[in-house]
């Protein structure tokens, strides 16, 4: 056997969004087989890119059926909680309906391929309405209840994975990326040198974007099936931390304003079962912070 | 004001299934105004009949907004457990996406209408996935889990009704139906005479159709908005039992053979949120099977 027939095929879905585009970087590294789907194709060195649209079923098949894949990691979806209120049925359509197709088409096609599914730490509990806060929430929770309904009955081999606040280097809409977008701009003298928050005391998990997609792999190679792993740092930050890292970061001085400080309670993501399959995150906060800095200093948007 | 003007609309989808049917007549006669909402248009003596295909978002939007309705009856949906396994995205598509088109529609054209959603005694617990038994469950759980979703982010009206094994004159699925059916073919000595039972000692509970559509209206009156109400008998029969009544209603006799007899335990729904606001059924299990007898005697399928 060459060492091309060797090598795993892995399928990214979202390939062109924030995660998926470490995550394709990550799996050429590792000499995985990429294949990028996203919906509007871009160039990704090394992967093979396809342009999919979720909600098209048969897309989908054609996708699965030519990728042929061992691993599906599956990013795609929409996930800005604000714009979900004016478009829900959107919401429902990509990360529930999506994702349904892509079930069905490895159901169909390459049952016994393993498909990481990215929930998310917003997600509700279905049991308790009250804990209901968003159509993303909705949205992210029928997501994984169709991937666990799809392994428990038609025995296919879904892990979820729920990572916390994803933050390092490139586009993306998390608070550090903001904070550091604005600094740049900072440094630049295109803006008014001020930081404002409006609470200072809200706290965060806050993972790296790169040590995610490290979990990922581990999760595609020693997770167990059906289970459910948090991605998530031991620690968590306020917003007036991240503030005042990004501070000590920054080429400028600015002034750090808020409207409120109220803390609230905050538990830490439980992630032993991944260290228990050996992942450990390797990036710190300030190294993050870093990264999404020299990001934005570089980046004209 | 005249009389017509202080009738009140009542839209109901699904009009030309085994409930729908019945729907119709009982909303009639107590002089509702009823749209009567079908795939495939059929005549509906007194209501205006609308053909609309809830997986069409914009013929969704129409029907709501030329119904302009007070009461919204949401029976339409697929409901056979075996062809869930084969097409379980068709059923996803008929039952959550359909009622989705509609909590939308009705966001957006008529907030303040009261919904009830017809549920099933079939869904599964989606905090406990060894619940889940096939698609059709998974589906209608996903439809109630939309449907408490808008009601609590949205502040729809929305109640919501579980009604057990559903029995009546009618063409059924239903295992009460499809005994009738053989008995009144026996009759006319098209068939052996024979009832074959694959579990003698099976439980279930039935309900009249006419009974659920008189607790649909009860709901409608005095249902609690996001509450979720049980509709069914107080009396759980095995299937021997009911085999024995129809034979002692039928005009011939007739043997019946049986698999297996294995009892499983069976509770009882709670029916007492449905009788605390005045709601008690009216038909015996005798005088429903005497009329599914009567209903398949008359009818040539």
């Amino acid at each position: 056997m060459d060492s091309k027939a060797m090598r795993k095929r892995i399928l990214i879905t979202g390939a062109s969004g924030f995660t998926g585009k470490h995550a394709v970087v990550h799996f050429m590294k590792k000499d995985y087989e990429v294949t990028a789907a996203m919906r509007k194709e871009m160039s990704c060195e090394g992967a093979s890119v396809v342009s999919c649209d979720l909600e098209n079923e048969d897309q989908v098949m054609k996708l699965i059926e030519d990728a042929n894949p061992h691993y599906i990691l599956h990013l795609a979806g929409q996930n800005h909680v604000g714009s979900s209120w004016e478009q829900p049925l959107s919401y429902v359509n990509s990360n529930v309906i999506g994702t349904l197709h892509l079930l069905e088409a490895v159901r169909k096609k390459v049952p016994t391929a393993r498909i990481v599914v990215a929930g998310s730490a917003l997600q509700y509990n279905p049991s308790d309405s009250s804990t209901l806060t968003h159509p993303y929430s909705f949205s992210k929770t029928m997501q994984i209840l169709v991937s666990e309904a799809w392994a428990k009955l038609y025995n296919l081999d879904v892990v979820i994975a729920k990572p916390s606040n994803l933050i390092g280097p490139g586009h993306s809409n998390g608070v550090c990326s903001i904070f550091a977008k604005k600094i740049a701009a900072m440094e630049k003298g295109d803006e008014k040198k001020e930081l404002h928050i409006s609470n200072l005391e809200a706290r965060r998990n806050f993972i790296d974007v790169r040590d995610a997609v490290a979990a990922y792999e581990h999760l595609f190679l020693f997770g167990q099936r059906k289970a459910v792993y948090e991605i998530a740092s031991s620690v968590c930050y306020s917003l007036k931390e991240v503030a005042s890292m990004l501070r000590t970061l920054a080429h400028v001085d600015f002034q750090i304003t808020n409207d409120e400080a109220n803390s609230e309670p905050f538990l830490i993501p439980d992630t032993s079962p991944l260290q228990l399959i050996g992942w450990k995150p390797n990036y710190s906060l300030e190294k993050s912070l870093l990264d999404i800095l020299t990001f934005h200093r570089q980046t004209k948007d």
